[in-house]
């Protein structure tokens, strides 16, 4: 194991709070920024966490990331409501686009929200919850860097391309998914690469289009959609949603705008919310999803999506969170570094 | 080759709307129902053409189907709209909601359509097409009959549980993808089991949970989603969406319902449409979806969804469709029947 500390939550968005600022984010996109990485150490997103905290830093060396955007907010007679980031963060954005898109959904019962050139390096989880948690059913959309493959094709055209859905529920936090419609996510394969394990079979193919386990060959080649020809069509789907529908790049221009090494270059986020009340008429869409919920949880061996992040998360809020001293090393040095 | 008989799309229309008649189908029941049927055997869709009319007529088993049901819409100030199918067919309940979900979404820029209980047995991507020909973005979803097992479990809860989506193009038809959760087609399972040919790995488990490649222990046990873990919450989604959010049926349930030999019970059907206008400001989201697509189809070996349906459609339309004698055999039988 390696060594760590143990932290509470409040310590956790306070570091992460004061690196970003001692690079020149604003108060406001570092508060919700922090928040967000606080929201995933929480759960035991790792890879969401404090881990992204130097990408964060590392995008300002773009100058099209912007770390004191203001985001604003366009709202007309639409149910499409608007939200553009100029380069900013999209923690930000989300926190200014969300209540309208709330509002809309319970007048009109479906809306939209539509999140323009923001740096999106976070899960969708945290906003598909939090509009769940209102009692709304939610989809939301993101693309970003070219990594995987079309289908029958071996180089790189979408991004990982991850679709996540929230379904409200009565007494407990809603059901959520968020997953890559690529096998894989881009860090597990770095992950592996830098454990010199190798990848598991129909993740990757070298740059030739060869089925490859070498993580080296797989980030020089192409990530692979999970589930064959089908995950392709969830990737060009993301694609066309959040990048031709709202007039955002696509992940093949999100990789060639990134030119100063940032990591990754403005984009969109699309967000779909439906308010049950408006589509169930009589019955109640709460005790009927934990009907089916509960037929599903019958058979051995079965969860439900989200279920495990909700256990380490009562475990988090009780305990705290241990962070390696190699985070805590990083972040210092962060915090220390002249800009 | 099996002996087959050339015919025009009018004459398949004709006796597909003969038998349905004859049956005791209305003529606004029949004719949305044969057309359907033309659509797919137009477009090489052979197991939701002709060959569904039995099973149409099959459902006549059930009291909660009704060949001479009368939808009936109901708008309100909600971007919402529902059809109450009255357990009729679904080809009618979209020709009634369809123009509506269009008003709504032009004004709004979003909006929903619910179909409540009605028999489906036919493809989505008929209606997500001819919505998507009109400008919208659509998505479709609908649930029936239990087959698929939730991830980690054994036993079916999903039905092979389809999402459609289509984006409109200029010049060419829309790109539309509509997509089983579930590995496999059913019919494809039945039609292994006929031929006597094992089934490829993956597509299904026995009645104890064991991977199976006999086509007779998967009908007995289960069909698995495709891509593992991340299948079955696409399939838990549409549950969500075309049961619970809608007030209808789970595939649970439409099983349960069942107990007529119909083949199916009524159940429900959600699809959402955007307007790209609310959404992509100043970009064309046509030109920019034909630039993405040209990336793909630089690569060799690629091509996009739906690309191949619309190249029979071309052939089948100025050629004419073969159909195989027996198919016409036994729709000549059904023609007979005294009902």
């Amino acid at each position: 194991m390696a060594e760590s500390k143990r932290l509470s939550l409040e310590v956790i968005e306070a570091l992460a709070t004061e690196v970003l600022l001692k690079h020149g984010f604003s108060a406001d996109q570092a508060g919700a920024i922090a928040e967000n990485v606080t929201v995933a150490e929480r759960d035991g997103c790792v890879s969401h966490g404090l881990f992204r905290i130097p990408f964060y830093v590392r995008t300002l060396k773009s100058p099209a990331s912007n770390p004191v955007a203001v985001p604003t907010l366009r709202v007309t007679d639409s149910s499409v409501v608007h939200v553009d980031s100029h380069g900013g963060f999209c923690p930000l954005s989300l926190r200014i686009g969300e209540p309208a898109l709330l509002e809309k959904a319970r007048k009109h019962g479906i809306a939209a929200l539509a999140i323009h050139q923001a740096i999106n390096i976070a899960a969708l989880w945290p906003e598909v919850e939090r509009l769940a948690e209102s009692g709304l059913v939610v989809f939301a959309f993101t693309a970003a860097n070219a990594y995987v493959a079309p289908a029958g094709g071996i180089k790189p055209i979408y991004g990982t391309n991850p679709m996540a859905f929230g379904f409200p529920r009565k007494g407990s936090p809603p059901l959520v998914f968020d997953q890559a419609s690529s096998a894989s996510a881009r860090g597990e394969i770095q992950l592996h690469l830098r454990e010199g394990k190798p990848l598991p079979e129909g993740w990757a193919i070298d740059k030739d289009g060869n089925p490859t386990t070498d993580p080296a060959a797989a980030l020089e080649g192409a990530q692979l959609p999970f589930g064959g020809h089908k995950g392709a069509s969830l990737a060009l789907m993301v694609e066309l949603l959040a990048g031709a529908l709202i007039g955002d790049a696509f992940s093949v221009e999100a990789s060639a705008n990134d030119t100063h090494g940032a990591g990754i270059s403005p984009g969109g986020e699309l967000i779909l919310a439906i308010d049950p009340s408006h589509c169930s008429g009589s019955t109640d869409h709460l005790a009927r999803s934990e009907y089916l919920f509960q037929e599903i949880l019958n058979q051995p061996g079965t969860r439900l999506p989200s279920q495990r992040r909700y256990k380490v998360r009562q475990q988090h809020i009780a305990e705290g969170v241990d962070v390696s001293l190699a985070m805590l090393n990083e972040l210092e040095q962060l915090k220390n570094d002249i800009v």
